[in-house]
Parts: structure tokens; C-alpha cells; sequence
């Protein structure tokens, strides 16, 4: 029941799981340079729970448990929110505006078996959850199916098992085949949550399954995407060198799941609420770990057009105020939609579903937008500049030292130019781009929840009343 | 001490003040047609405090005052802060989205002065605040000079009046010439507090100046704007017909202002602080009474469609999402401004000026492409379709009861039609959509203020992390 | 065959039709005041083609037909189209942003006319369309349908005449019933064309009917809406007072149609192509009636800034320069759509409908945002300030001559500030804002048709040559 | 007077030109593989001349000259202007989206030098110009200066060498001291043509300075940006991988200049034309270029939503359509551009300012929300999916083949999304972002040249006449 250290968590991931990286089986995951990195990062999870500086937001205790994890505190309050929101925002500070996510994600699934289930797989999912937070684990959901044709449902697909599926059910358990994809942190988790996609019809019922797997499962293949891959230098790429995340395809292979970790096996009528739950911390998640992202929008550009000189200008100072109100829009609906929290299901707090797909719809439409004003303030140097080794070089640096001071010094120029490129400009930025499309539900999606959880009374009666009906 | 009733209202405004309309002098205000509405309409702020339903948001009581308005009492917190936004957004609501301003303003102005100012000045401001909380007056703002050549200070005009000035001071008091424009609700006030619009240097210390005048001190002059004039019926226009704000040009053509009306005399170096100040205030009430027209473009755009049976296709689902995503922002933000009040000089609580900049920001900026949304809600029959004495017509009623019904009968269409039109298409409409932009500062000054009230410590401190510098 | 004067055209109306304005059967449309207003406005198509200035541009000329209005013109070439559209320009400038569209929206429908039939219906079609050009007529259409519930088709709605239809077909020709809404100058046009308003199945085919009336034919009635209606002076009202467009229900009464005047009958097949032709048409007469009125935006937006003497001001510029490229944008495009005519059936030439539509949607999307920009460029002055009584009053104008200088005259100001009220916050404004959303197609048709009338396979085949595929 | 082939150029650029590389200095352009690959790129430029399908497009004769590269003609007319786009298009086209650059950019400084220069600055520079013809050489042009603190002009910069200066100047030639930065394709040019990169006062007369100088000039050095360095396998990375521009900062350690190569020498009443008007040209040469990058962003969504199945989902429609509205309405601009052409000085033709920079404006400003909407279309596969060498292990490409085919075979639908992802996603895509917002000037330099080069008359004299002045 103790806190783990970052070496035990290390350590811990040396179980014999099956990992395809760049086209290789990869016998340990904290052997191979790239991965080690995501290792690493994630780490700070376990870090900050030793850390006095951090000890308080980042442990709960309580009686029955002792001393845990404090994303594994289940929320009753508006305050339980806002203190898990803070956790979250602060750890992903830690980690160079890159989310660790090895206890965010699992703990929002977990608090959603915990509200949508009921009966014995409401035991199951509370005992799965102890045991997570007793381990103090990592833990990570695989949500996303492949899919195949997305104009087609689950048992509509040319392939069967393009949608996860229960292919055989048996005394001790059940038997699952199937591709869950975006999979994030499985590679260095120590247990997957496996949760439906979507809604489901009674045809697709062998879809409609939930469940849990340590990461070394027999049958469970996991391929690391190659994204982002091979080896940075600190100079030229001040966060791609250091934070990372990674996604697998994770592939089930006739894994079979023992009862007492399955939560739903065949009730289509439940995938739907059961994702939608899940989202709904999710998507609190996101914001939150979108904090320290949209704040290094508005500081970078800040700082790089005090360092070209540029502050002064009336079309960069509009720049910057819209970087503002974008940042703070995000940041002060996150605020909000844990203020206007909800009492759910078995007494669990949910932040308020139309606030928080509002703060991440917001995010998410004018990301793009700010990206072009933060590459706007820092100028064409972000594409055309010098790289880690010219920096490095006794003939070269000298020149670099002349030509490139501006209103600060070279290196802080350069140094802050490379924070904007690798944060707006390169692989690391497209990643954070394509998550503000895409993660935790796409724009679509964040705009189809808040058409359905806005409460329309007021402003119907309101209309009708001034109309005369 | 006693809270006035509407009547005692309407009859103590005939009180000579000099009031022009349409060209002519006007004797008496509440006779006048035209004017009739804008004082009824205004009269709802003293309704409130004697109806049952709305009493405990209306009325406060304190030992030393008894029972007053609530609009006149002083914040001390957030929830006083949150408390007097709900009173603002009630009556706007019962005033068909047309704010009532008659206390709103002028105690925005009165908390302004009651922080900014000190020792004798601030004893008279006190005094005049109790006078107008025990009278339960009816208190305009003079804020925006006619200002001439906007490029040009106070001083440096081709015509030295183009601001309010002192042009004399002696013992009894002071006397000032020149006017104001904009000044909403001064024609059925009871008293005009008199604030300087902008910062000024040391030339332009004859324009520094503050005070309050009754309504009908000699030598005031109020000039009513003519824009939307004119009689309308209640089926055409359902808001217009009925609810009515006023604006004067307001001279001051040598009026005397004894000492103890006077707070700022030729204090340039304070000038900028009190007219900000002031608008701290005064955004906070704009936003707060924004609610129901935001809530009145959702709702009838919602009511509208539905009763074209558009109401299923995808894009009228995003245009009404839009609308909703728009109304529950400036929302949010305004209840957040609130709960992050701060409290300033003399233990006077303050609105978050962030925050409620971006929640104005938000409602200014987005407000004309939310008109486009419900205009594509509704259709052009906006602009083409039939009239109040149409629809009296035996003739006529039949024709359009037959031809304009859709999913909802031809009479409920036609009124929310009408509503739609009145809010977005007419001179009502136009009113709503001019005050977006300039009402409460322009939208150039709010992202000023956004751009000063934000602490960039956190972000830049951040950034600065990022880059290892 | 002659080219008949202005008051040709108001003799001509005196023809006995049925028409009603508010709540009156109107015994001659140049009588009634409001209509007048109208008529005069129209007028301007007829005096062009004997106004030196403007006779290159409005006459045709050819040696079957003689002289005859440029708009009956059948379009054979892109010079022919850009010629079409300087003068639809042109006639709408001088009639202050209005499009007259007595001869364009007429001519539009006749084009299509004659590109989609074939056979004794394009006989017919072609004798019409002389007719219309003999007779220098003034042509309304009545596309429209008064629709009833927009989710069912014509067939299935509670009443059958919620779409027009035949409701007998003998030797001599056809009788209609139902209601069009929206006819724009129908009041005052000698035909009326009707066309189908969308594609339709075999059980839509009593609906799939065109034909042409004249305005005074037995059983039609026509009910002009009242919107904008009364009298207004000219200071306060510098366009609505003088420029006017009517609109009407146009009802059907059992209509008879004589077969030579029937275009199509029960051909449902047909009745999409009909009127998206139509419309292929008739956005190009958009786009070039909207040139005056995107020019009246930026002209008076630069007007008004430097008359207030903020043309220095950074955001004022970029406010400006949002309105240049807004305009210039779709005035090049306009251009554009004719230079990439192509010829359609018969030898008839149309603009490019790719083109075309770009033009029309990006006027109709940025109508709103725009409206704003001239707002914020102008001043709140636009809703607060002094009417025509007021300068016409010798008590009043000299204070407003004081008071409303600012780097011009009060009276310059006072008349460009009034210009934009009438543009852009007033009645008229709403006329031009809710026909950018929804005239000649909404923004959702003209978004689908350029889905489909864009090429794909340049940039398909690019992609995939580009993917290696 | 020949034109060079592929292998002609690759050869002669083994002149021995000082060039750093990622810290080291690089002794043969051609054998550095990064730099190589920008070669063979840059290389399109000669082949396309000796390819039967382009060669007429790519190649001019005339009497004098004979056969040359048709960069190099001199345009006269809006068809040489529209012929130039369509070549510059073309190559871009063959070069994935990326442009060659290497005689667009130095014909349009050709073009600017003999507009602006008279007597015998201008002589030189048509020789100079008949040299870089008859040589069929690749040339570059330096005009961005380092600048130092952006905040203070050239002459007042802490270190004067902040822009390129005169530091001598004697009988035979000058001496110029100095850096540029964002020199494109510097370092595989023959020749660097010098131009001022702003308008300059007499105290900067130093820094008014315009010459060519050959790439291996004495005392010239160039620091090849390292910026998306590195090997990359073609299946991930399908454009990086082929496709490059190289940057430089280039170096003047003082350079020696003869007369005949020197263009402009301490004149800095000129410097701000020479430096506008090349930008006339240069960017008409960025918008055509441009063409096959919003063709690819338009194709590949639309490929990849086919690919994906959800071509019918109405908000994939909406997104496409945006893409074809933005690629279209760039491409309608830029011909229009050509078409609306002027003649300029000495009898040379340029595009219409205004239209050019709306174009290149429309392009700027849309571009990153048009990244949202092909990342949208694509989905989140962009940046957790499997690599090349993935794909080619025999272990793991059986896995992908299942898992990842959709409405297409896996192997396709990777391909499509590796294209996305280079283009959106990864350093190329971010290269393009950047490019985007600063090449050839910033958003706000179009905004400036277009109120510039917008002719208001049209527009205030209409608003004045509306108004009644």
C-alpha cells in the first residue's frame, strides 16, 4: 500500500509485456532510448508524491487506505475536482507542457465503471479500483477501436474484428479479440482499462464489453507508434528531447479476462452511457492538462517579442491579447465547470458536462488560430535558424552570438525560438495539434454534447415569453 | 427612507427639466408618447422592490438605512457581487433584454467613487451616495464628452467646450460648461453624476472634473436622441412597442454645482483613474444585463427553427450550438468575474477586471455573427412577411393563417418572427447591435484592459522554464 | 417595341391588380405613398436606357429586335455577362445599394428558361422572353414556395397548397392554387414567372409547374409586406427614404394559365434542373447588385473614421483594411465568375457557378462581421443622436452645429453618421442583413453547390500522386 | 547560352563556396546527403526545360537570345504574368508541394532592379540580368537583414553590422560588411542578388545598398539551417524525404563588390521602392507557388475522409468545402492577379498589387484553420500510427494490414495519412505554417500594402453621395 518510488515504477515495467517499436520486438521498454524518455516522464506521477513541494495536492489518505495517490481520491465535491484539476495542471507543468497520464486517464475510467455500474460488476469495478490505488498504479484505457469503415457499425465490418469483441465466454471468464488504437501510456502502464467506443445496438452486443488486463497479458501485443521517434538534442528541441508520450495499437489475440475483471460483457444497452461517463471526466482531464500548454502559448510569445523587440507594435500586442483571452477563456471555464459540479451516480462528483466540453471546445476551434499569432511574434527564424550542433561549434557560435541578438541576447533568443518551434513547428507541436482535433473526443463531438447538455428551458420560455405565446 | 413606488416615479420626473424631443421642448416627460415607454419601461426598477417574487433580490436592509434598493448597496464580496448581477439580469429580463439602468449606473458610478476618492471628496461622495440610496433616486452617468476631433486632447480643441470644463470657481462652488453625449437614461433620472471619459495631462486640468447635478438644475439642457421613434404595434413589434431606453445629448450651459456636489475639480492625475474605475463597475453590469438578450437569441433562434421544422438539419444543430456556446460563455465568465471579486480601496469589493473584460470581449465581439446564426434560423421572411394591421385585417388574418403556418400555427410563427425581427433586423435590433461595440467602452478598450489586468508572471515565468533560461 | 420612359412604366401599373399593404386593398400601387417609394426606385431601370450617361450600358440593340434594355440580352459570351453585371452595378449605385430587379431577376429566369427546355415548351419559353423584351416589361419571379413544414415534402404537407400547384389541367391550359412568399417586385412588375423552388419526386408532380402570369390576372393576389413601412425624412433617413423594395405573398387563387404562357406540367424530373439554372443565374445578379453595397460599406466606414478623426488609429486601419479586402474580394470574384464563363445548352453562356458562389458566399458570410467593423469605425453616435426634426429645428441646430463638430462639420458628420445608422443599424440595414443570409439561396445551398460544382480531380489526382498511391 | 541540364547544375555548384552544416563546414553541396536531397529538388528546375511535356512552358526564345529559361523573360503583358504562374505552379507541382525557388526568386528581383534603377545602375543591372539568362543560373537574393532589436532602425543596432552596410567603397568597388538571415536556396545558387530590406532614412544611408555577388564569393559565408536535418525513410515521410529548400544565414565578412555588380550604393531615398517592388513580384511568385499546397490540402482531406468512410458525414462535407472555398478562392485571386496586370517603368508589366497581395493575404490568414480541417478529416492516426519501418517488418505489417484498413486497403490509407502528417503535422508542415505567416513579408506587411494599393475613390465618392455631401 506504499506510495512508489519513480525507480520502483521503473522497475515495475520489466514484466515480460509484448512491444513492437520501429519494427522490432523491444524486450524492455526502459532499455530503449526513445521509450525510456516516456518512461521517464511519466515518472513524474510517482515523483511529485515525494516531493514536498507537491506532497499535499499529489496524496490523499485515508483511513481504510492509508497514504495514496490523490488522482485516485474519488470526488464528492466541486473542491475534490478543482484540487484534482490542480494536480493535473501542475504534474504536466512539471512535464513540459506534455500530460504524464498514467493515473489521469485510469482514474476517470474508474470513477465512470463506478457511477454507471451496478450489482456485482459495480463490486468488480470498486475492487479493481482498490487495487489500483493500493498498488499505486498506472494505469491506461483503451477506448478507441479501429473502427475499419467509419460509415459502418461494429458487426457491419468486412473484418470482425475491427470493433474489440468477446469471442467466447466461459466459466472463469471471457475471451476478447481485436485493435483498440491511440492507445495512450499502455507501453508503460501496469494495467489497461478496456472501455466501448460508442453507443450500440442490440446487433452489435459481442462489442459491448468492458474490462480490465495487466499489461503483460498473454495475447495482448502492443505496437508503440513511431511518431516523433529517434534522438534530440536539448538545444534545438528544449521539450521533444525530454517529454514524450506514447500510443500503441494494442492488439488483443484471444486474451482471456477472468470474471471479477470484466464490467460488461454483452450489454450493448450500457456502451453508450458507459463511454459518455468516461468522457465526462476525461474531457475535465484534458482541460486541465491543457493548462500549462495554452499558458507556454502565451508566455512564449510574449517573451520572443520582447527579445526581437517587437512588443511595442499595435498588431503583435493584439496578437498577445488574443493569446490571453484564449488561455484564460480555456483556464477560467476549467475553474467554472469544477465550481458548478454535479453529484452523479453512488455519490461521485462529475464536473459540469456542458462547461467543461465548452472550455475544450474552445480549446480545441482556435488552437490553430493561435499557433499562426505565437509563429507570428517569433518571426521566420523558427524554420530557418541554426540547430543544437551549429551551437555547439567553437567556428560557428561566435557568428550566431554577432547576428542573432536582438533585444536579448542570442542564446535566449535562440533558446526561445526553439521552445516555439518544437512547441508550434515540429513533430512535438503537430502531436500537440492533432490532440487538440482528435483527443478525447473529437470537435464534433464536443459539439454534440453541448447541444445536448445545455439546458434550453430558460431561454425557450424566455423566447415565448417575449414573443406573447 | 421609503423605497418609492413606480407611480411616486413617474410623478416626481415632472419636475421642469428641460428636455428637448423630436425639435421641440418637451414640458413634461412622462406625457410625451415616445418618452412615455422609456419611463415606464424604466419604472420596473422600482416595481421589483414591491413584488413579492422579487423582493429579497431587490430590497437590502441595514440598521442605519432601513429598507433600500438593492442596486445601492455597497459589495463587500463576491456573493454581493453575484447577488447584484442576478438583480441586473431579472429586471433586464422582465424588460424584454432592454437593461433599465436608472440605479445600475449610477451606483456603478457611486461604488467608483466612494474607492478612488479620499478626505473631503470621499466624505461628499458618501454623502451623496446615502442621498440617492435614501431617496431611492434615479441616478444617470454622464461619462463620454462629445469629444470633437478625436485626435486632439481636451485642451488642444478647435472649440474649447468639446469636453465638460470648469470655467469658473469660487466659494459657493463651481461652474462648468460644455456636454456630454451618450448619457442613457438621463431624461428619467432624478440626479446626473458627471465622471471625466478618459486620462488626462496637466493642459487639460479644467476638464478633470466630477460632480452630480439634479435633473433640472438651471442651465441643463437635454437633448433626446430620435432614433427609434415613433409608435408600433405590439404584434409587429413585440420589444420595441414596449420597451424603450433613452440617450440625450446632455449641455451644461454655465451650470453652478455647490462644493458638496463636487468630487474632482482640475485633478488631472486623477482623471483616468475614476473614469476606469468607474467602468470596472460598469462592464460588470453590462454583462450582467446582456444575460437576457444572449438567452433571447438562443431561445428564439431555438423556438424559430423548431417551428420551421428545421430543427433536425445538421447545420441549423451547429448554428444553435454556436448560440448556445456563445450565451453560456459570456454567462460563465460573468458569474466567475463575481466569484473571483477582489476588494479594493475602503474594503469595496471589485469584479475580477480580467475576467470581466473577456466576458464583455466575448459578448462584443461575436455578437453580429450570432445575429447572422438566428437570421439563418428564421428565414427572410424577417424582412418580407406581414404587419400587425395585416394581421387585424378580416381580409387578410385568413390569407396568412393558411400560408404561414408551418410545424407551428401562422400566428405563433408570425410572433416569434417578429421577435426575431425586432431583436435583429430592426432598429431595435440595431440599438442592441451598436451597443455590442461601443456601450461600456469599445471593443478596442476592452482588449486594453484585457492586456493590463492579465498577470503574465505565471506564463512568461513558465516560458522562460521551458527555454532553461 | 419602343424603350418605354419612367412614366410609361407608372402609367403601366394602373392595370386593376389585386394587392394589399397593410391591412388595405390598395386601389393603385403609385398612389399609395409607401409603394410609391418603391415604384419610383424601380423607375430607375427604365430611365438608364434614356440617361446619355448610362445608354451604352442599358440598350441593345439588334437588327430583329431593334433597341431594347441591355437586360433582355441573352448572354453569349463572358464579355456579354460582365457587361450584364456593370449594369445590374451601375442601376443598383444610383439606387443608393437597392437592386431595382424589375428587369434582372426577370431576364434571369428567361435564360434559364431557354437553357433548360427543349421542344414546344422552349417555344414557348423563347415567344415569352420576346414578348418580355418587346414590351420593355418589368418581370417579377415567384420562386419561393411558402413551404409550410420544412421537414415534408410538397405532397405530404397538412394543407396541399402549401406549395403552388395544378389543380386542373384542361385544353386551354392549366389551373394553379397555392402561395409563393418572398416575390420581390411583384407588386410592381407587369409578369409574374413562377418557377419550382427544388428537385422533386414523382409524387411531388402537381408541384413541378411553371408558368407565367401577368400581375393583374384574375385570382392572384398579391399582400406587400409591411416591413420598413411609413414615412421618413431624409436627414435621418438618407437611403430608406428614398429606396425601397416590395415583397409579397403572392397568392393563387385558382389561377387560370393559358398553355402557351405554361413552361413546364407535372414534370418533377425537370424541376431541380429548372431552378438551380435559375439560380445559376440569378447569384451572378447578386454578386453584382451587392458591389454597390459592399462599396457604401467600406466608403462610409473611411468616411466616418476620418470625420471623427481616428483614420491614424491601428485598429481603425485594420478595421478598414478587413472592409477592402472584404469588398475587393467579392467584386473580383464577380469579375472572375464571368471571365470563366462557359456556354451552356443552346448556346447560351453563364458564369462560372464555382466562381460565382465563392462570391456570394463569401459576401454573405462576412455581411455581419463587416456591419460591425463600419459600426466600431463610426461611434455609438449611429443609435444616440439627433433626428431630422431636431436639425430642422432653429432652437436645436445650433447646438448640435456645436456640439457634433469633430475633424468635419456637425452637418457633414451628422449626414454620414445617419447614412451608416440607415445602412447598418436601422430597418433598411436589417433588410440588406437578412437578404445576405438567405436571397437567392442560403448560405447552406451556396455552400452545396460549391461542393458540387467544384472539380476534385486536379487536386484528388495531386494527393495521390503526392501519397504515392 | 545553353541551357544547363540537371547534371550541369549538380556539377557546377562544386565552386568552392563556404558552407556550415549542422557545426561543420561542408566542402561539396552536392555530397552532404541532407543538402543533396535539396539539390535534386532545386534541380526540377533545369529539367523541367528538357522535358517534351513542360518544355513549352518552361522554355523562351527570342532572336537575340535565343533558347532560355523562361523564368528569365521579362513579362509585358498579363499573359506572361499568367504563363509565369502556371510555370512556377508546375514545378512547384513536381516538387511536392515545395517550391525550387531558384530563378523565381531571382528573375522577380531582375524584374524590381530594372523598374526602379535608371542611368547606369540600371544598365548594370540589365546586364546583369542578361549574365543570369544566358548562364541559365540559379539565383538567390538576400534581402532580410538579421535586424537586430526590431524596435530601432539599422544605423542606431548596438553592433552596426546588424544590416549589411557599405564599409568601403573605392574605384574599383565596394566593400559590404553585414548578415542577411532567411536566405532561401542560397547555398545551391550560382549567384546572390542583395537587396534593402525597408525604406531607410538619410542617417541609414550605409545600409542602402543593393549587389550580386557570386556564391563563391571571397569573404561570403553561408549557415545552412539545420532545421527537419536528417534521413528519413520515404513510406513516413513522403515529402520530407524527397522535398527541400535550404536557408542561410549569409555572411558578408567584407565582401568585395566590383561597380558593374553594384545596384544601388548609398541612396536610401530608393531603398524602399527597390525593396516594395521586387516584393510586387516576389509576391505573385508566392501565390502561384502556393497553388499545389492548398491542392494538396484540399485532395489529401478529401482523400483521406473517402479513405476513412466518412465522405458523407455532414461536418467532413463542411470542412471540405472550406478547403475548396480557401484553395479557390487563392487561385481566383492569383489569376485575377495577372489578369488586372500593369505596366510598370521601362515598359516591364506587374500583377495588380492590390488583387496579388488579397491573394497572398487570403492565403496567410486561412491557413492554419485549414491545417485544423485536413487534421480534422484525417484523425488522430496523423500522430500515433506506425512508421516505415513498421511497415516493413515482415512481423508487424500483417498486424497493420488488419487492423488499419478502412473504406481502403491499410497500406493506401497509410499513405494518405503519412502524407497528411508530413504536410500538417511534422517540420515540413510546420516549415509550410511558418512560411506561411512570414514569407516574402508578414500578414501585417499585406494588410499595410493593401490599404496602400487600394484606390478609395470609388468607394468615398459613392459614401459621399449617398450622405448627400
Amino acid at each position: 500500500m506504499a506510495l512508489l518510488t519513480a525507480d520502483d515504477y521503473r522497475a515495475s515495467l520489466s514484466d515480460g509485456r509484448t512491444l513492437f517499436y520501429r519494427g522490432r520486438k523491444i524486450d524492455d521498454v526502459t532499455a530503449e532510448p526513445d521509450l525510456r524518455v516516456a518512461v521517464d516522464h511519466a515518472a513524474l506521477d510517482y515523483e511529485v508524491a515525494h516531493n514536498p513541494t507537491h506532497r499535499d495536492l499529489a496524496v490523499a489518505t485515508d483511513p481504510e487506505a492509508g497514504d495514496y495517490s490523490a488522482y485516485y481520491r474519488i470526488p464528492r465535491s466541486g473542491d475534490d475536482l478543482l484540487a484534482r484539476s490542480r494536480l493535473i495542471e501542475t504534474v504536466t507543468g512539471l512535464g513540459g507542457t506534455m500530460v504524464t497520464l498514467i493515473k489521469e486517464i485510469g482514474s476517470d475510467a474508474l470513477f465512470a465503471l463506478q457511477r454507471v455500474l451496478e450489482g456485482k460488476e459495480l463490486e468488480r469495478a470498486r475492487a479493481f479500483s482498490r487495487h489500483c490505488r493500493d498498488g499505486d498504479l498506472a494505469v491506461a484505457v483503451a477506448q478507441t477501436d479501429v473502427k475499419g469503415d467509419r460509415s459502418l457499425a461494429p458487426h457491419a465490418q468486412a473484418d470482425p474484428d475491427l470493433y474489440v469483441r468477446v469471442v467466447e465466454e466461459n466459466a472463469d471468464g471471457i475471451v476478447v479479440r481485436g485493435a483498440k488504437c491511440h492507445t495512450s501510456i499502455s507501453a508503460n502502464a501496469h494495467e489497461i482499462i478496456v472501455l466501448p467506443t460508442r453507443a450500440m445496438g442490440p446487433e452489435d452486443a459481442d462489442y459491448a464489453v468492458a474490462f480490465a488486463v495487466p499489461a503483460n497479458a498473454a495475447g495482448l501485443s502492443m505496437y508503440v507508434s513511431s511518431y516523433a521517434a529517434g534522438d534530440r538534442n536539448s538545444f534545438e528541441f528544449p521539450l521533444s528531447s525530454r517529454y514524450k508520450m506514447l500510443e500503441t495499437l494494442t492488439v488483443f489475440d484471444d486474451v482471456f479476462v477472468p470474471w471479477d475483471r470484466v464490467f460488461m460483457c454483452r450489454q450493448p444497452e450500457k456502451a453508450g452511457l458507459l463511454a459518455l461517463t468516461f468522457v465526462e471526466y476525461h474531457r475535465f482531464t484534458a482541460v486541465s492538462y491543457k493548462l500549462p500548454l495554452v499558458d507556454a502559448l502565451a508566455g512564449s510569445a510574449a517573451l520572443i517579442a520582447q527579445m526581437n523587440g517587437v512588443l511595442k507594435a499595435g498588431h503583435i500586442r493584439d496578437k498577445l491579447t488574443q493569446l490571453i483571452i484564449y488561455a484564460e477563456t480555456v483556464r477560467g471555464l476549467t475553474e467554472l465547470a469544477a465550481q458548478r459540479f454535479r453529484v452523479g451516480e453512488h455519490d461521485i462528483a462529475y464536473p459540469d458536462p456542458l462547461t467543461t466540453n465548452m472550455a475544450k471546445y474552445t480549446f480545441a476551434t482556435r488552437y490553430h488560430e493561435m499557433l499562426e499569432y505565437v509563429q507570428d511574434c517569433a518571426g521566420g527564424l523558427l524554420v530557418t535558424g541554426p540547430g543544437g550542433e551549429d551551437w555547439d561549434s567553437p567556428d560557428v557560435r561566435p557568428v550566431l552570438e554577432k547576428y542573432y541578438r536582438a533585444a536579448g541576447s542570442a542564446e535566449d533568443r535562440l533558446r526561445v525560438m526553439h521552445l516555439v518551434s518544437d512547441l508550434t513547428a515540429r513533430d512535438f507541436g503537430g502531436y500537440h495539434a492533432v490532440l487538440a482535433v482528435h483527443a478525447e473526443g473529437s470537435i464534433e463531438a464536443e459539439k454534440m454534447q453541448i447541444f445536448r447538455a445545455y439546458d434550453s428551458t430558460r431561454a425557450l420560455a424566455y423566447a415565448r415569453r417575449l414573443a406573447g405565446l
